[in-house]
């Protein structure tokens, strides 16, 4: 979560350190966004099925955890999934990071032969229906789309007079890389590292976001060459495997929760978000854009039911 | 410039070879941002001053450059001016990278005597009169003020009711780091590293860009204490000099300018972002934000006049 205290570092780490120590947060309504993340109940929570989170392990061992969107790309996802599941990116590679844009990784042209159910021509899932969501509206204008919200997990633009609806590219989003005149299969994915490029939506499949570790992914160097891409194949950062959390031991298993965004705390933390009030702020803003209320998302308290 | 196809590299890397060997563009009107840029006519383009330009050498050898915005925030850009002719800054570091946030250097408290003419305690320049700015509006909704465009270099929100206008937080702006009742004095320094934080806006100087170089700071290990601090101060990047151009020999120095924002081809270029119609789109967004837009800047052709 940002704090966004600036230069009085020490007044902030005091209150974190607190915090983390159980000291109570002070008493009366949560006046800042992490506040509210930090006091919302656990009713607030909801659980993301362990066929929906995707691990990836660096070589160099750190890890990159992704929550996927079945309900926005259900075939690029199940391909993934199955690409998971068949080892298919063990030995793959992350080998293009481009400033401001996008780290990419994958192997979508390897000679592994695909896995059975496969799907090498996906359609096109850059939008779906509207239809059977529940829309929490964002409430301030949008430069890109008639309207900006969230659904389940997800920020999402739409559209109520054509009746559909896409995810939006926000820092740390997922999406499958494609060709000019294809969709992409899944096998090559790329997370937004700058500022978010929603010129993107709708031209691409969007199939998740990483929810943890994706500073490992903004940190890296750029590639020298056009696009971002590593010059020599020995600048690659290499992946040890991808798994499902599925596929891992339950005791292993990482858990996550995210938070519903039909309920109180996510309104309340939605609007300060667009109008903070901690005493850093002047002037609260009275707006925010979809990509600067991203769904709070947590490791699974122990002890909670799933 | 960020060139969008995301996997069909090849074609997009031999166009961009094409470029910069010489080879003509192909005939006809732009069709994308970057071919609005290359064919920009020679008037199109200003000279930055050289007193609007800061230089900041890394003790490991990278060179990161600001454009000062003194039309903004004239007493701190005065101040920070006065900071980098004192050589007040060589030896300081990099101490602050936070994720998805900012970069942050400098040494605000710095033991060393601040120069004549250095202003304390500066005025809260977090915004200016709208009056005396030419402004192009971006002609696209924006979610945290009435209004969002352009005037000078600078990408800027304003409210015509009121008559004020401020610099936006956009992907590597910089702005002055201050504490929860004081302005700061430009002794600290800020980039954005990751999306877009327009909460910030009129709560914090804005004093420039970083016009070269970002990738330098934002591919930074991020700092594992709270706001992102560094642990350890063996982890700090070392600064070896900061300067004003207009400090350097002429001969020597960096010269840059950037594409006016009143002109056809800031408008053609404007127009452009918000439709991006290379082969790689299907559906232009037919809108922009106004931190997706960035200004276009250059290093100065030789021969040019400035």
């Amino acid at each position: 979560m940002l704090i966004l205290t600036l230069l009085a570092a020490q007044a902030a780490a005091a209150q974190s350190a607190a915090a983390s120590q159980g000291v109570p947060p002070p008493a009366g309504p949560p006046k800042t966004p992490s506040e509210v993340v930090a006091q919302a109940p656990a009713t607030a929570w909801r659980g993301i099925p362990a066929d929906d989170l995707l691990i990836i392990d660096l070589k160099t061992g750190g890890r990159i955890i992704v929550q996927l969107a079945p309900a926005f790309a259900p075939v690029h996802v199940a391909n993934i999934r199955l690409l998971a599941k068949s080892n298919h990116w063990d030995g793959s590679a992350i080998y293009r990071v481009q400033d401001n844009y996008v780290a990419q990784w994958g192997n979508g042209e390897s000679e592994k032969p695909y896995p059975k159910g496969f799907v090498a021509a996906p359609p096109a899932e850059y939008h779906r229906t509207l239809k059977g969501l529940s829309v929490r509206p964002l409430g301030y204008p949008d430069a890109y789309a008639p309207k900006a919200g969230f659904a389940g997990g997800w920020p999402m633009a739409y559209d109520p007079k054509s009746g559909t609806a896409n995810l939006v590219h926000c820092y740390a989003s997922v999406g499958v890389g494609r060709g000019l005149t294809d969709t992409g299969n899944g096998g090559e994915l790329y997370a937004i590292i700058g500022n978010a490029p929603r010129q993107l939506d709708r031209n691409i499949a969007v199939v998740g976001r990483v929810i943890e570790g994706i500073e490992r992914l903004s940190s890296l160097p750029r590639g020298t060459e056009a696009l971002g891409f590593y010059k020599e194949r020995s600048s690659d950062v290499p992946i040890a495997s991808v798994r499902l959390a599925s596929e891992i031991p339950a005791a292993e298993r990482p858990q996550f929760e995210y938070m519903d965004v039909m309920g109180a705390s996510f309104g309340n933390y939605l609007r300060l978000r667009a109008n903070r009030k901690d005493d850093f702020y002047i002037r609260p803003a009275g707006g925010v854009e979809i990509c600067n209320a991203p769904v709070p998302v947590r490791r699974k308290v122990a002890g909670e039911r799933g």
